[in-house]
């Protein structure tokens, strides 16, 4: 569900570094020298700074009005951890959580040990690692704050079969980076810092494509083989700002954020024959074009008849009960890919960690759940497993932290 | 544990291309166009190849007189799963399963779908996939054929907390690329077929950096930030031909297979300061140079002493007691970093799935084992949870199939 265009990549990084007038690039630039240094020598190889840049030592800015990990282009490894906040924890506790926290993120991000960091060696490859904070209701009403209204657990659906271990939380945390052991590290790190405010809710992991295994700007597939993510706001537009950045209170700079585990039965799935398949999405699985178009990106032409007069695209394909004719309804998905270890004889566990962004939860997100629970042909094979719901606070500049809109 | 040089990387696949007299390069060369093609234009991007190739687009050939992902320099994402005969497959129904499941994957690791794949769009992006094939006593004897005297559960150690969940099995499928999604797709092709024949016993799931994350020959590092896997047979050299590869009967060209779950404690390992990590290894945490040098390839010396007396590598450290004086018993290591979703409350759930292989697991890696079992600082912060001992069999020719040297 990445952004389809080439350009996108730094994009969002050049606009915080834009805003900033030019400090969090020096940072940035600064950190990523010391990393290639530190990178090359440790192992006895040459020193000398290889030809291409490696992409464990690329830097996503941390500092900026939006936090980082939301118009960043997705990275190939994600883990999502939803804490809750202990009892005795105050709204004094809760300042003090969000400036550690932040401490550590703005450290780990730009390749540099956490404070105290117990594997230092281990935080020299950031990988594009970003590092997200979002609140859930619990952690605003600690803060004795005004929640937005869409800011609690969506209404229920009848697709809906939630498990408590995938859903709510206080606080959650989304780890992105290109490295799997980068990500595991600055997990880890955060979570002990965490520790004696919080306890863990619930963990998910989730993946896309690695880092240069396709060409950049390719959408990603998901486990049913589609490309996911075609039809998605573009990071750096104005349609992406509207849609995805709020504008009052606390909030302004920040965003809604929805998580839903989502399994898909990949043996039911199988069974389908592949015209069926494209049908129940309204795309072509081999590029993700529309059935009335040859290119992923044409546009599609929901009018168009077959020979015996019906809808080339499905009335009921996740397609078009998705796109909202109401353009206010849109949101911006960056899911990942989960695949675990299946339990028992099962043959696989797999499934989407689907997250959307969105300014307003209730406005933008609920009407398209709304509609894909009434009717939409990839029930058949998708079952909701968790949910949550979050506010994602803006960024912070240096000397700032997370949270300060809400708790200074 | 890669093979530390720059060169290693692609000669285990040079060498079974030697071999087979080029036969082999040939179909490499010629899926990789065909997957250059497909992996450009699903998309829309342009169809010309790309500058840099696509680590994406990497394929390791299949055949040769050994398996591939022994001497393959280890790719980022690793997949185990341990099988179980049913009942009623006979020494016939050995011979259909391999013959199956070396067909998927002579295909899939050559970025073709396998047959009647249900999702071959995910199979175009091979990234280095291997699947590597090893029988387990069950296996051997439903072939009714000749064990090694080796082939059988490790003797018990008193380090050992073994749980079934993670123990034993008749047949392994090692399934490892460096795309997690191109992992994912393939094991579960692979399970798809066996299944009729099989049920699955476990899977366990690792890792390691990502492509291109790190300069190539870097020894990797696993979740206690430890340099893992300096001293290691290096494919390509005479040692690594002498200890990996077994020279008698249908396990000529084969291997002896050990993989072990252990479990790491980096709660109790974070407690301990600096200078008793280094100590535990005899190895910098910085760099992994021995105690006694400089940089990581540096010769131990073990007779070295402190001003006051001591050796300046312990006696009980890892490395010394691992290291055996009698040369015969080395093994060649390749373990990947497990990170799981943590149960409860817990931080991680964090450790090695330990894979070494040597061509007499008796002679070469239970003496060491039992070593480390008596004596071993490391063990304070390590629990085996799972092991397993499996015989790989040799590669195969084009025609033929994995397995035919026991079963033919
Ligand atoms: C496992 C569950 C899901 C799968 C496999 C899935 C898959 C897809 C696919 C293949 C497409 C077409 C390509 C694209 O534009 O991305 C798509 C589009 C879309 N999906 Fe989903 N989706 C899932 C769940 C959801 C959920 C829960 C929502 C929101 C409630 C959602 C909202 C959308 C939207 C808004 C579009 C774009 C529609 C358009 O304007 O063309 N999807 N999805
Ligand atoms: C979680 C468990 C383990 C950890 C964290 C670990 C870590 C390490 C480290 C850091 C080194 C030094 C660098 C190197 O040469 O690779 C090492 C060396 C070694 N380890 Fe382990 N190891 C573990 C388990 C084992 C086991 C189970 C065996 C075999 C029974 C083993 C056999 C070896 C050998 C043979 C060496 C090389 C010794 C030498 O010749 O210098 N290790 N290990």
């Amino acid at each position: 569900m990445g952004a389809p265009d080439k350009g996108a990549r730094r994009s969002g990084s050049t606009r915080r570094q834009f805003l900033l007038g030019g400090t969090v690039a020096g940072v940035g630039a600064a950190a990523a020298v010391g990393i290639d240094l530190a990178l090359t020598t440790p192992s006895g190889t040459t020193a000398a700074a290889p030809s291409t840049p490696l992409n464990g030592s690329e830097i996503v800015p941390f500092h900026g009005i939006h936090q980082a990990g939301i118009d960043t282009d997705a990275q190939a490894h994600g883990t999502f951890v939803a804490l809750d906040l202990r009892d005795e924890v105050d709204r004094d506790g809760l300042r003090r959580l969000m400036r550690i926290l932040t401490d550590d993120a703005e450290r780990l991000t730009q390749g540099r040990g956490a404070l105290a960091d117990s594997e230092p060696e281990l935080a020299l490859t950031p990988a594009r690692l970003t590092v997200t904070f979002a609140f859930g209701p619990g952690f605003v009403a600690r803060a004795a704050g005004t929640a937005p209204a869409w800011l609690q657990p969506l209404p229920a659906f009848a697709v809906d079969r939630l498990q408590d271990e995938f859903s709510h939380g206080d606080l959650l945390i989304q780890v992105a980076a290109d490295d799997p052991l980068t990500v595991a590290h600055a997990t880890r790190m955060l979570l002990k810092d965490a520790r004696s405010f919080t306890t863990v809710r619930w963990t998910q992991q989730g993946f896309r494509r690695a880092y240069g295994s396709v060409a950049p700007g390719t959408t990603m597939r998901n486990l049913f083989g589609q490309v996911d993510g075609t039809s998605n706001p573009k990071p750096g537009t104005t349609e992406f700002d509207t849609v995805v950045w709020a504008g009052e209170g606390w909030l302004t700079g920040g965003t809604g954020m929805v998580v839903r585990r989502i399994h898909m039965n990949l043996d039911k799935w199988d069974k389908l024959d592949r015209s069926g398949r494209e049908q129940s999405v309204g795309r072509t699985l081999s590029n993700g074009a529309p059935l009335t178009g040859t290119q992923e990106h044409d546009e599609p032409d929901f009018e168009a008849k077959t020979s015996v007069g019906f809808p080339v695209i499905p009335e009921f394909s996740h397609m078009r009960r998705a796109r909202p004719d109401d353009t206010t309804q849109r949101i911006f998905r960056r899911a990942y890919n989960y695949d675990e270890r299946p339990a028992g004889s099962d043959v696989s566990d797999s499934g989407l960690v689907f997250v959307s962004f969105q300014a307003d939860v209730d406005a933008q997100f609920t009407p398209i759940q709304r509609r894909l629970d009434d009717l939409d042909l990839l029930n058949e094979w998708t079952t909701p497993i968790g949910s949550a719901v979050f506010a994602v606070p803006p960024g912070c500049a240096e000397g700032g932290y997370i949270g300060e809109t809400l708790l200074a």
